[in-house]
């Protein structure tokens, strides 16, 4: 089984906690048969955390955990932070293949994506 | 003459910053007739603010200062932090439309594009 961990900061504001929530539920309807778990988990502020995040696919009988950040831009939290939970967390689980996504912002269609937003505005 | 001034958060690593610095110049390489102005600018830790990066803009020409928060969600600097900041802005520039665009994560197709993006990792 695969599972697909979305990794955003958190916030103290639950509105904003919620919405990666919803995201991620609507990341998870329209995966198909790409990963059969569709998780989300926090970097500070809000529940999951990344070790539980992944503890909660693991349970659910991940074999393989895609960890994907929810992040724009590779700050420390990108670079060191999320890697680090990782790490520590890859030491728990030695027989689940636990790997670390490119963040969103890496992503070449970022630019025309703010292009195409930018022109509505 | 019309702006758009692209808001991130900004961070401790430079490279992070100049990221943002060079996705907003591939932005203004791409936005055509749109915005005559495409400028970064920063929450905090890095240069310039938004009261700065508004000033360049309207230093420029700018009539029209279209603000787009750089943010996958919700939070406070996004709900509270950002509108503050630009409220401040806008009675030292009262000739000056300045609006807040909606920030990025709030855009239908963020589902679509974390899909697309996973189905890679």
């Amino acid at each position: 089984m695969k599972s697909l961990l979305v990794i955003a900061h958190g916030s103290r504001r639950q509105a904003s906690n919620d919405e990666v929530r919803e995201l991620t539920a609507r990341i998870a309807h329209k995966t198909g048969q790409s990963f059969d778990i569709v998780q989300s988990a926090f970097l500070e502020l809000a529940e999951p955390s990344i070790p539980g995040g992944i503890e909660l696919c693991v349970k659910q009988g991940a074999k393989e955990v895609v960890v994907l950040p929810y992040f724009l831009s590779a700050g420390r939290h990108v670079a060191e932070d999320i890697p680090n939970e990782v790490a520590a967390t890859r030491d728990k689980y030695p027989e689940v293949k636990i790997t670390i996504a490119p963040y969103l912002g890496s992503i070449d269609t970022i630019a025309d994506l703010m292009v195409a937003h930018a022109a509505q505005a």
